[in-house]
């Protein structure tokens, strides 16, 4: 069992290599991937509230769905990841630190508007 | 420096607790910002032929931008799943063990379609 | 000028057939551009509360962003459906067809829980 | 039966009202809806090939379901644009003369990579 994200990564892999399905593991169709169990997990979110959302991991039947999908855009992020011979946390931790250049927190805090551009982390 | 996902989880809970961003980062929120994330990932494979796509981390130009994407794509899974409370590894172990009892290995190398359905891992 | 659906796709497809992109524009790269547009859009409006969200189109920043990206969605669905063969009123008439014989009002209406599954109409 | 954009749009605002759902349909809450229909387009597509892609209407079972989801696309897209009071093609029209600004016919013919840039139509 996987404990950490380098297992995972290996776990992935060798579910992939045993079923011989790596040849449908392209950096597209993986991409594509990803934006589907993004949109399943944007579909159970569309129509709560943000109170309701808010809660959500409290609800019987939605949490165990949420976790679903959470896992599901982990285990393509993953993979594609892997194909393409990137290190998650490492390209995470740099876009994070770009991120905090262009954003101080003496300036971010104040800004009268409050609102992050899209692109504020990422 | 985050060299693990777990100090990349409290690395980015930080960075949005530092700019005081943390009224804006609901799992509703969250969830769009990662749709964007994927979207822009996928805008920079698009027009690519299958084999330009996969050689794109080699590029000069495209490569850093596609690791970009994964980095933004990360930080946002990773802040949406410390929201909600998820544990990313283990949601994904237990998508991907279900799957294997879904699919087991001789079956679905043995496929006479040869396709994963859409859901065959997530 | 376009002014109707049928003299758009035409536009779009004189617009790619002129520079010569038809060969980009297979229904997977096609599909992934539409991801990337919808992106576009979740990112404009993921950081706004649903007030501010709803009153978007006064805004005299936002509001042109917005329609730029509605713009941009339209045109690759479009360009989707015309590459496809695909009738998208028709298809769309369909579905809210099925949706009404799955949710018929007195019923949809009158539900305890009135939150629409995520699959109401579509 | 709607047999235009304008037809469309009227019978899908009068769906949601005889069920009451014009609460939910809120501008983020329908973009989330449109990311997760897009997210289903691109599902079944992921893991075809360019060819059987390109031929997917032809495919019995493929078919059916491609087009479904382009109607649940086409669906929220006009409801979207509709709660927001933007019009569809006209939006289209001006990114499209925006995009042949940017890109006319004999610089974009001639290019020497040939590819696109991510947003050359949107």
């Amino acid at each position: 069992m996987a404990s950490s994200l380098g297992e995972l990564t290996e776990h992935v892999r060798a579910f992939a290599r045993e079923r011989e399905w790596e040849r449908f593991h392209t950096p597209k169709n993986l991409a594509m991937a990803l934006g589907g169990e993004v949109g399943e997990l944007l579909a159970e979110l569309q129509w709560l509230t943000p109170e309701q959302a808010s809660a959500v991991m409290s609800d019987p039947e939605l949490g165990p769905r949420v976790r679903a999908e959470i896992g599901d855009v982990t285990i393509y992020l993953v993979r594609l990841a892997d194909v393409l011979g990137i290190d998650l946390v490492e390209a995470a931790v740099e876009k994070l630190e770009e991120a905090g250049r262009r954003y101080p927190v003496e300036a971010a805090r104040g800004s009268a508007r409050g609102i992050p551009s899209s692109h504020d982390i990422g």
